[in-house]
């Protein structure tokens, strides 16, 4: 059968999307693998699925699988590249979406200048929500790296986050410092590494480790563990941009328990038609 | 404007074959430059261009840009994509196309079983050819590259190959003299390096370290390459099959001035239409 697919990319973060709703089709393990060959199919970081929920009360069910073929709860570029693509699709007309995902409900808000909004809940600092072998819940904790002391924030957006702060972005150890800290013991389920460079109070520039993929174009659970960590050590107010490698975020957080809000673009680069075999 | 594509390899060296026979389009730089790109464009090794042939006799001709927008002369793998294009779009019903290049009219010819048959030229051994410094024509030549003495053969296919023969191309040093092989100073425009393992006079095993891109997944000039000078210095006889790490090719050459025939795959992935900026 032929596929119709979407190839979209938030911030350099590129996904085949594909629309599952008015199409009928069955995925499995070998086919998405093959599909994310950027030389033998099409090639993307994530296939996102757009199904039917499953909920009445939601708009879409929005399914993520890696290059490998497994599947992941969420995703911040993808979600917004998912907005998108459903209401450029003509699938919906709101301009606040509510999506099922592996990872829980998720809302998602179309801007007017076509950017996308996406409510990516709120950070938890404390250790075991990581996890992070740490004694106590503080702004700061001390981490001995190659016998050298480091301090961190740590988060978690879900997944879990150290953040450093560094001077420059540029000059950071980042080759160095992000599989050692990624592998760390004190991280049991290792750690996504954020190198946050503090421009102002509501500017920073930040580069991204991620855990078992290394150093990526942006992630957006990291632009929000970075806000968190700066804004609770009393460096940032909201809303704050961030410059990624990829293009930029910004983060609007009120603090406490309320959500962090992501703001960023989803851009659409070709329709596509492939055999399935 | 919304330009039609098709996405397609050769043993995974791959293409954006466009058919500008039907369609009307004219490529800048730094487009051409933006499609490349794997994540926010099409991605792929060469852009394949179809057009109308300037010369009447002639049934189409054929362009080829690399990623970085420059137009080059020749490619073994494209060309196969080529002619499976022109049939498979019905620009054609012929199974022996006849097609302009920047390097010269080429005939292609498109077998029952789908596989393309290149006329890739005759092998000229003259070490003037390549430029090679060199003061004989010989099968082998002694080349001393690391404190070590090789005997490699030297072949243009219009560019311009080393081969060295190898006990097996899995332990073969590749990643160390590929490099200093292609930048040794007797070869002033740098040269193309193949690792040879014959297995038998009909079959060898292939890897090419390749000019500027390092290795690659399948190299048609390279093999044609390899299988001249191994006929040359009567290890190998035709037709002799070729392993390549993204496949196979079959390479036939009755010797002297006659051209080599290289016959092999070429594949469909996928259709797309993309905006051009």
């Amino acid at each position: 059968m032929l596929l119709h697919f979407t190839k979209m990319h938030g911030l350099g973060n590129d996904f085949m999307v594909v629309d599952l709703v008015t199409q009928r089709a069955r995925l499995r393990d070998e086919q998405i693998r093959r599909l994310a060959d950027r030389r033998f199919g099409v090639g993307f970081d994530q296939l996102l699925l757009v199904e039917p929920p499953r909920d009445p009360e939601m708009d879409f069910r929005y399914r993520i699988f890696n290059a490998d073929g497994s599947e992941v709860e969420n995703c911040g570029n993808g979600a917004r590249c998912f907005a998108r693509f459903v209401r450029d699709q003509r699938l919906t007309h709101k301009r606040e979406i509510h999506v099922e995902t592996a990872g829980g409900p998720l809302t998602l808000v179309v801007q007017q200048d076509g950017q996308v909004t996406v409510d990516m809940g709120s950070p938890r600092f404390a250790p075991t929500a990581l996890p992070f072998d740490a004694a106590e819940d503080r702004p700061l904790h001390r981490l001995e790296v190659d016998g050298e002391t480091l301090e961190i924030g740590a988060v978690s957006m879900g997944n879990p986050h150290a953040v450093l702060r560094v001077d420059s972005i540029d000059t950071a150890p980042v080759e160095r410092l992000g599989p050692a800290i990624e592998a760390h013991p004190r991280f049991p389920r290792r750690v996504n590494v954020g190198f946050m460079q503090v421009v102002s109070p509501h500017e920073i520039r930040l580069r991204v480790f991620e855990r078992g993929s290394g150093e990526t174009l942006a992630c957006g659970t990291g632009a929000c563990a970075a806000v968190a960590s700066g804004m609770r050590q009393g460096l940032l107010e909201t809303p704050v941009t961030v410059h990624l490698r990829g293009g930029d975020l910004r983060i609007d957080w009120p603090g406490g328990d309320a959500p962090l809000l992501m703001t960023g673009p989803a851009e659409r680069v070709f329709e596509g038609r492939v055999a399935l075999a």
